[in-house]
Order: C-alpha cells, then structure tokens, then sequence
C-alpha cells in the first residue's frame, strides 16, 4: 500500500482529521509522535508503545548516525526490526540536531559540517547524503535536510536560511524522488517550510515547497523560543499556504495546551520531547494540568497519577508510590511516569480526533481548558 | 488458608520438591525470589515481575524503614498494595543491611545502633521493633534479626553471634509469635542459623532455632566472602540439622550455578542480586553461562540474548540492539536485561522442579553443565 493521506473530516474549527496510510499501518490524524532519539522511546518497550496506543514514532537521524551508526541498523534489517516496533517511523533530517547539539558547525550552501558531541569527530552532511542516512535508517518517512534559522534572527538571515531549504529540498528530491520503494516497503520524503516569523518569506517559502510537490509537509523553525502567539500565527498561516490533501507536521510542539491550539490551526501531526522528558524528571501531565509527582506533597497520596486515566499505571500505581520511585532513584520511577504521560497525549489525541469527527471541537476545547490548567499554574493534586 | 510447607517429593540426590502456601498465593519450591530493595525489583514492573512467572520476592527491612518508613507503607495498605503486587512478599530483617551499609554501627545485647547511610540519623533496632516493622510493612514472611558474622572469623566472634541470634530469635517469639494475623492475612516468622564455617556453632545454632519452632528456617552467614566448597559444605550440613517439613532458605546465593548446588543439598528458597545487579551493568545469564552483552563483539549480533530462552526479550530484541542500548546509556538496557535474566534464573527453577518430581535430578545436572559455563568462563556468545 502506497503512502497517502486522506482528509476525513474537517470541523467548523478549521481542526482537521484524516488519515496517513504506510506500508507499516495506518496513523489516524491528528497524532502525536512519541520521540525515540537513540533507536527508543526511553524507559518504554516496543510493546508499552503499542499497549498506548503509538501509532507512528519519531527517531532522530543525527543520533542514529553517531551511534550505531545507519549501516548497523540497516544490516539489522532497518530500524524497525532493530527496535523491535512494528508501526510506521518517522524519521528528522538532524539538521536540528547539527546546529543545536553538536560543538562546533560550518553550514555552507554544499551541506554541514560539524564535530560529533560524542567523541569529536568531523562529519559532513550533504542533503543527498542525509536522505540516504534515512534510506539505511529505513524509516517510513524522511524528512530534508532543512536549514533552522535561531530565533531572533534577522531577516537577512531568514531568507537565506529559506533559500538553502527550498536549494536543499531540491537536490534532495533530484538524489531519489519523494517515494523510494526499497526493501518491502516504500519510503517518502517530506519538504520543510522555513521562514522564520516573516509571514512573506514563510509564503515563500511555502510556495516554492509545494512547487516540488512533496508527499508532506513540515513546519520548521517554530518552537525555538519565540513568544506562543508568534508560533501559532505563524503555524496556521503557514498551514493555509499547503495543499489541504497533504499531511501538515508541526515540528517541536508541545505541551497538551499547545497541541491543542494547534489542532485548531488544522495541523496534522506533531511531536515533542514534552511528555517523556518532563516524566523523567518526576513531572507529568493530567487532565487537570502538570503534577509535580516527585514533590514531597504527594509522599502519602494514594490517588493515581490522574484520577481520570485509564493507563496501566493510574490502574495500578499510586502517586505516593511513584514519588517513592523518584525519591529513593529508581528507574522505575521515570518508567511509569513517561508510561502515564505518553498514554495522556496519545490519548488527547484520539480524544480530539473523535470531537473533529463529530464536529463539535471548540466545545470540547473549551470543556479541555475548564479542566485543564495550563502550563505556569501547576494543578495542585487534590482529587 | 494459613502458611504451610509441603514437601512434595524427594530426588535420589537429595533435591527437593516442595510448596509453600501463603495467604497470598502458592509458591512451588525450590524457588528464587527477586530482590526488589526499595519496593521495587530495580527497572521492572509488577506486571513485569508476574510475566516472567515470579512466585515470591524479598523487599529489605532496612531500605524500607529508611525510605520511605514503614508507617507510610502500612498506610498506603501495606507493602503489596503500595508496589502492585499481588504475590506472597518475605522481607529480610535489616541486620545484613545494618552491618554492611550504615556508616557506623554498634551492636549489643539488647540491639543494633546504627547511622543511616543516607541521611547520618542516627536508629535503635531491637529484634522486637525488626519484627513490628515487618508487620507495618506487611510482609508474608519476616525474618528474625540476627547478627551475621563477617568472613573470617575467629571462633569467639562466631559463638558470640549464634548465642546473640539464638537470645534475639526467643525475643522476636516471644513478642508476636510466630504468626501473626493482622488484616486479612497471616504473616509468619522465620530463623535464621548462624555459626560462620564451624560444624559445632552451626549444629548448636540450629538446634536452639528449631527447639524454637520456627514455620522455617533461614541458613545465614554464607556467601559473605568464604570459599564456594565452604559455602556448600555449610549449607549441606546446615541443611541436613534442619526439619524436613520446613522450609529451608539460603540467604544471599547466588550465581546459577550456586543454586543448582545448593538444590541438590535440599535448599528450597533463594535470593541474590546477582542477576539484577549484574543486568544493570550489562551482563546477563543465559543457558550457557554468562554474557556480557555492552561488549563490542555483540554490536552487529542479530541473535537473541539466550537463542534457547522464550522470554519476551528474547522474543523480541537483539544483542545488537541490547547493546546499542547500553552503549548510549538508555535506560531501556537494563530493563530488558533484567527481564531476561531474572526470567532465566525463573525458568531454571521451575525446570528443576520439573526434574526432581521426576526424581532425575543428577542426569539434569550433567546436562546443564555439558551446556553453561559457570561462573569465570564467559561464553563467548556464538550460537
């Protein structure tokens, strides 16, 4: 079965419901991708994942490239069999990764250079090259090598960084073509809008994206620090400028109340490393808001994490329990946490999508938002 | 239904085959308990725990008196409900703990003062307060505190310490006896036989603890440093001045091997970290022998952890991959190689449970041995 996306339903909102089909099974949309950086979602089997309801991970191509290494994971048969998930993959360019992580970097109209954060070493990354990083990988869906401008940054530097994206899509897509089928399965290659928040160089951008017709769409350059208005105006208006029947990613967002927003701008699909770092640290989010389960306030509460949720862990675990694990450092701790988190979001999702379906999304957010409290006023536990 | 030992049946080579009942659930005998310290089998969870087919697991006095206190546990319910498992739960006494751990340590006569290795509080233990931490903790079995002599030790230090663990043992009776029904279940009391290496100290300490009429009995002072040969001469000769209708527990073994030997010396019940301990560091047991799966050699090794073990990991996963894990530090590593080898050494007993109702005990043990390597001889991991 060939890659495709199919618009199912569209509420009065403007939020969106569709579906991915991959040679790896369906995504239903909107979705959110759990983030495995190094071959793994961390703390969580490949059957947790499914036992959440995952349907589509993320990996990250620069991590997987420093460690094994994509022509280990290929001669294990792709990262699919390699990390023992059956489900579609997702996976980034790593030029993120290039520019945030690694100690040192050149970035140049041919590709990047950059010194490994893990020993040092120089490596060079060419858009062709990246694609074919993620042919070994085996993901279902790459993505192009992109240049993410900083934010603030100055619309000389926006532009160029939009040039260099739509050069790089181009020579990205002349190396192989946006659908490759290798192996049993076919993989394709999404294009990158950059544009910093300059709404004509992000219709720019865009237009010159959508000109190479790629079989998806990211938005990039967002959640890199600018205030939340700036990355929802830019998010929906960039939104309007892609083709309405293909998938619309939204890269790097967000907490719950994010996705949300975003969901209403008619985004598709999204991933962040939100839910699984903050659960390691002994923070998780609930249909009330975050819960700081590591505070010394939960050491005798025997409610679940989320009174609300039906996951393993709210069915088994108590908050003193889990603020045991983090306190005496047990991994079981930030296990059970990510566990809850992820089943949250995955669940937020599936939520959405049947509000979407039945047309009644802004009601349902405002019933969200009578529950929820965002981010900065942390919901204080009590049952 | 009261706790009870049944001894099943008997193996020409003096192997046994037995089944302790607890209000919690059946537990074949021999048997391995997981040690889950804090309250947790380290990285596993209680369904985990059940999966790979765990009976009974030991949880440390002394860690959770500390951390998180034993009123608290009562309070959440009681040790089983606050961890999620279901299963029969022995606890040891904390004396082991108290002497190896806490950073100061002052026994006498009427107990153990000791500072807390985590916050330098200074604790007053009597063998009475051992036994009522215990039942706030809610275990199915409590051990009696006793004084556990260090390896070597002189003759004197050795009698000192049987005389000691004999008067604490009368005290522990005599404060709760030897069962104790509180909530909806029994909790039961065991003895512990010291005696270091001396036939004479260890005849003298057992008979004392069996004049006492303990539901079972504990060979303790072993696998504190003395010479394998030492370990099973003692437990043989131990075992041998014990009750046949008691259960018998070898505190602190061991490696796979040990625990092949110590069932063919009429030991029913064990505990060890080794599997765990080692797991973590990225060394798991397999059928032949042990496997230090972090090392390099595995990094392209497609091959399960053990080629003959049917656990989920090995159903699942690669050494390859498994190694990959370790390599980056993820988490995810030492969970599955816990899983795996806490599954091997679960498996181990039940086949030998298997072989000794069969009464071809010795015939089993040739062929373990034709295919493991113990301990010192690592498998080198080709299949």
């Amino acid at each position: 079965m060939p890659f495709g996306f199919t618009l199912r339903s569209i509420d009065p909102s403007g939020a969106r419901c569709g579906l991915i089909e991959t040679d790896h099974g369906p995504v239903e949309t909107p979705a959110f991708m759990p983030v495995g950086t190094q071959g793994t979602v961390k703390t969580l089997s490949a059957r947790d994942l499914e036992e959440i309801g995952a349907a589509m991970i993320l990996s990250n191509t620069y991590h997987l490239y420093l460690r094994p290494g994509e022509k280990l994971i290929e001669e294990a048969g792709g990262i699919h069999r390699f990390m023992g998930w059956k489900g579609p993959v997702l996976t980034d360019s790593g030029g993120f990764q290039v520019l945030s992580l690694a100690d040192l970097n050149r970035i140049g109209d041919e590709g990047v250079e950059f010194k490994s954060h893990l020993d040092g070493s120089t490596h060079f990354l060419t858009p062709e090259r990246v694609v074919d990083i993620q042919l070994s990988i085996g993901s279902d869906v790459m993505m192009v090598l992109d240049e993410c401008a900083e934010y603030p940054c100055d619309r000389g530097r926006a532009e160029k960084a939009v040039e260099r994206t739509t050069l790089w899509a181009t020579r990205s897509l002349a190396a192989r073509g946006a659908r490759v089928t290798r192996g049993e399965y076919e993989r394709v290659l999404f294009g990158i809008v950059q544009g910093s928040l300059y709404p004509d160089l992000r219709e720019r951008s865009a237009r010159e994206l959508v000109a190479l017709d790629f079989p998806g769409y990211a938005i990039g350059g967002l959640s890199v620090g600018e205030p939340k208005k700036d990355t929802f105006d830019t998010a929906a208006r960039t939104a309007n400028l892609l083709p309405a029947d293909k998938p619309r990613y939204l890269m790097g967002v967000g907490h719950p109340e994010d996705i949300v927003e975003a969901v209403a701008r008619g985004i598709d699909l999204f991933d962040c490393v939100v839910p699984t770092r903050n659960a390691r640290n002994g923070c998780v989010f609930t249909s009330r808001g975050k819960l700081v389960v590591r505070n010394a306030a939960y050491a005798r509460d025997g409610a679940p994490l989320d009174p609300e949720c039906r996951c393993e862990v709210c069915r088994t675990y108590s908050r003193a329990y889990i603020r045991h694990l983090f306190n005496a450092g047990e991994i079981l701790g930030p296990r059970l946490a990510t566990y809850h988190s992820l089943y949250f979001y995955l669940h937020l999702l599936s939520e959405m999508r049947q509000v979407i379906r039945e047309g009644r999304f802004s009601r349902w957010r405002e019933g969200f938002y009578r529950a929820y409290s965002p981010i900065g006023s942390e919901y204080n536990g009590s049952v």
